[in-house]
């Protein structure tokens, strides 16, 4: 029973199916049929006018979205546990062409109104000093957790009031909408441009880099082949990506995920050391308790040297998370 | 009846077949069971030892295969019309941070050991130019011809001459070997790093970087991840490598589209802009001539006003192929 | 007797003073008063607005100007000869983060509007294709040949009709300037950057980058800070511009070294490879032709098999001229 | 009386000697005999072999310096209050191509093993995470403090351990040097590459980059050029560097600033916020205070809203240092 990775769980059959069906010749790259209707669905899902991008990776799509944003010179403000700090290799220095990360605080991977100012405040209108272009947040947080509409409307209020684009990456955006109740476009409110994470919630390897400045989409295509990431059958990546906003199975899945997750963090409220809004679970957890787990069955990160990591999926299976609520509660 | 592109291909059964077996849990990125067994299978290919990596696209393959031999201030010597060069947006720009694409001549797109040095021996050895690392050849090149083996041999003595590497893009490296009749370790002979080439073949979107310098495939690692395309299931893109792999699917697919090519080549040798040895045929043809094939349900790219290009794949089917044999025969 | 480079030059009295002038306290990097005062003295000498940065070496002017208008994804077109090509070690591809130069023909290393287009023409608007953000053209050209005025402005209508930035690499603008016997203005009409050199003509180190887009040059001053080109004693490097411009220094020396090359090249004009309108003259020569010269004490650098380049600088002595013409005369 | 910035300071008289001495046609670039004489004459002053590039800025020579430590995908390790980190405009990011810098603690703006291990040991070996390949540190630090030998064989051993390169970014090299008493090759013992600089201590616009690792100057050569930092009278440059080691005017110009700033610090012990030990002071200072300072007619920096930074300079007087003493005794 795995609750290491989201990555790990299996690929819905609907997405399967659809990428079965276009399995038909068009024409290469995102010339195709489906590709071509990615703006549209979007443009219906968030009620404003979208360009859409696909790419094979959360990591590829923070980065071709920041790339709209920031110069070379530039910088973004993120929080020091952000995904795009953390786990991904360096690579906006590499799409951003040396631009900084500049690092904000915030429980629970959640900068406020308040860190980022404080960081912003701190840089001098110097050229010696790398300049603040954009704020980027995760929703859901590094830590599962969700920022409100309204918090996320007073981050970009800070960014606008000092001309700053906002990026949002959504790689488990899915769990935040589902988490909120609301729309996905009150959950994204205020953002410029947004990563919408699939391949963690059921696609296979798809992502959306969703542009509500549709101008800033064209210089991204350019970007997007320069980086490799323009693939010849992109009729794959649509059919994915367009399976999941079919039926609202995007929020469909991400529920399964968070009502799983919501499961195991009942079983023991005392351990947890995060909220539990999404499909991730922080848990004081000692190497004893751990192995005990493992013992059992169970496969999941360790957090340190005193928690565990366990993330769950669309696909997770009633019973399994019965069995481990039930070992956690019994350690 | 489709001849613009073999991206527009259908992906092969046996590939549909293998993704789907590698819906399992497995550890995400490239630690599943599938990724960490290429080395294995391609070492076994090539009779010597391989460390090799995927990546969704050709581009992507090219570049982080180069990345192994060129530094940031150096270059890479290829063909003027090298799909480095004039099809990636300037992707070896970008992944090689600012290093220099060195354009040498040749017939039908290869390079050969002259036109090669020629452009080497111009090079002062000097701060002020461009230093060249490695050389770049394309089998089978953009025109669809192949190297010789002892082609491949003469332009790795001119490169190791010079402690050039040597990187082959084998976007169609199937066809070329399927041409030679010989080995795919006869075809690639001398080289440092192959960028093998499935997506056009009967694959959805995987190629193989395949290292015959094992320590230079771990810091591509890095810069994989780097560059966004280290895929968290990645299980699902070595699954179709290895299903290509199995029974010499490869080689099949590759004598299919060639035998496809040569048939459409057989009906108008005297129109033939170069020797058809892969899957490629570029035919002088007028614009008449053109809307006529266009009239007749044939579709595929004018090269240039006076010429069309038709490529054909591992799917092709002889009813199609004789149809458009008869109706180039006939204008 | 040193005809190899202008660069060997002594520096003139005239920038020694300045230099001794500025070394007083005044404010670091450029903020100082002499480098406060550069945009209005450039501004009085084209008559239209401008906003300029100093940098010490051609190189860094060309590449900081050009960074104003190429995005990383985009390319500049330039002659095939161009320094910014052949001599800069793949600068533009560092400052310009992996953009491309395409190259143009032409005679005597100076484009034509029909050899531009014919590069521009050849690119389709497709992602796969590397799109052109600017021109480049060198005044005077590699070869010690000058644009006309009507001729730039050809250049920079082809450049506008396509959206495209016009940059001017003016290391020896001044000797173009003082060919034409027309103002600087008009020998710079059209362009939006200019690269005006000084280094050659009697300046030690610093060349001046003139934005008649004043709004570029704000971006340009964090991308000089962070080329590590900002000096902390800026001063010294204003004082040499402003010395240069002093009654207009900058036209009488460069005056006298066309002077210079103008006698050289009436010595043998049946060997002229390139009419000399700027202070470069390149001769054929056999190999036992240039031994003669050398020992007869005259140094220069070889250019080819079959001819020689001479350099002549703003303190060429007439002395030493006339000996050169003489000696060339009795080849 | 200005204790703004060193680099406010005049440029020694022996300075300007050996920059008009150098006045005479030599080859261009680092091709002259001055600049040739580098190696040796750091050889000397090092006892050990050295290969030395100058270059204009720190900015320029720490960056070059690190470019020979670190890969593109890779990280310096640093203190977060670091010249590289703070005050150079992203440039590390710009020459070392999107590679990292890692944050660091430690009093007064030095690392120490336990917090460079800190950084180091949090970092996992997987290519998720930018893997450290330098560590960087400030001699004298950003706060005027100095490393003994020991501190920095002790960080030399910790890099070594884990196989990383050691800069020193030594723009105040001679202040330490100076206040240690100790050799210059005992101030930088265990060190790679060294950013020795002149421009604050009495230079104009050079400063070396010193490499105890001969072979890695090599591919430096190209990175500067390729940076627009080889100067084409490059003469004038070494001829500053020269002087400043001639009759050690480097280690005299730096006492007499050290002097000066113990003489500022003497006056006022109990407002120190970080020892006085090289030409660096940092005062608690309140608003009003500093409002009294500037109405003397003495020039600074304000540090934050309760202190203030005051820099001395080789070519400080007597009589300003006695003035400025007394008038903050006063406060």
């Amino acid at each position: 029973m795995q609750f290491t990775s989201d990555n790990a769980a299996a690929v819905h059959p609907a997405v399967w199916k659809a990428m079965m069906a276009a399995d038909a010749p068009d024409a290469p790259y995102d010339g195709d049929a489906l590709s071509r209707s990615l703006d549209a669905a979007f443009t219906a899902l968030f009620g404003r006018e979208c360009a859409v991008l696909w790419a094979a990776t959360g990591t590829a799509a923070n980065c071709l979205a920041l790339a709209s944003l920031v110069p070379p010179h530039g910088a973004v403000v993120c929080h020091r546990e952000a995904h795009i700090e953390m786990d991904e290799a360096g690579a906006p220095g590499f799409f951003l062409h040396g631009a900084k990360l500049l690092l904000a605080d915030g429980a629970s991977a959640k900068v406020t109104p308040a860190t980022l100012a404080a960081v912003i405040e701190a840089i001098r209108d110097d050229v010696h000093q790398v300049q603040p272009h954009a704020v980027s947040i995760t929703q859901a947080s590094e830590y599962g957790c969700v920022y409100r509409p309204a918090e996320v409307a007073a981050i970009a209020a800070v960014a606008k009031a000092r001309g700053l684009g906002l990026h949002m990456d959504g790689a488990r955006f899915a769990n935040a909408v589902a988490h909120l109740g609301c729309s996905a476009a009150e959950a994204a409110s205020g953002v410029d441009v947004l990563s919408f994470g699939f391949v963690k919630n059921g696609g296979m390897g798809a992502e959306a880099i969703v542009f509500f400045d549709v101008e800033a989409a064209k210089v991204i295509r350019y970007r997007r082949k320069r980086a490799g990431h323009l693939q010849s059958k992109g009729r794959f990546l649509a059919a994915q990506i367009l399976a999941m906003l079919e039926d609202e199975l995007w929020l469909d899945n991400a529920r399964a995920a968070n009502a799983a997750a919501a499961g195991i963090a009942a079983a023991a409220p005392e351990r947890l050391l995060h909220p539990v809004e999404a499909n991730e679970v922080f848990l004081t957890c000692t190497a004893a308790e751990r192995a005990a787990l493992r013992g059992a069955g169970f496969t999941f990160y360790d957090w340190g040297p005193d928690a565990a990591r366990l993330v769950t999926s669309w696909d997770a299976k009633t019973g399994d998370i019965a069995a481990l609520a039930k070992a956690i509660a019994a350690l």
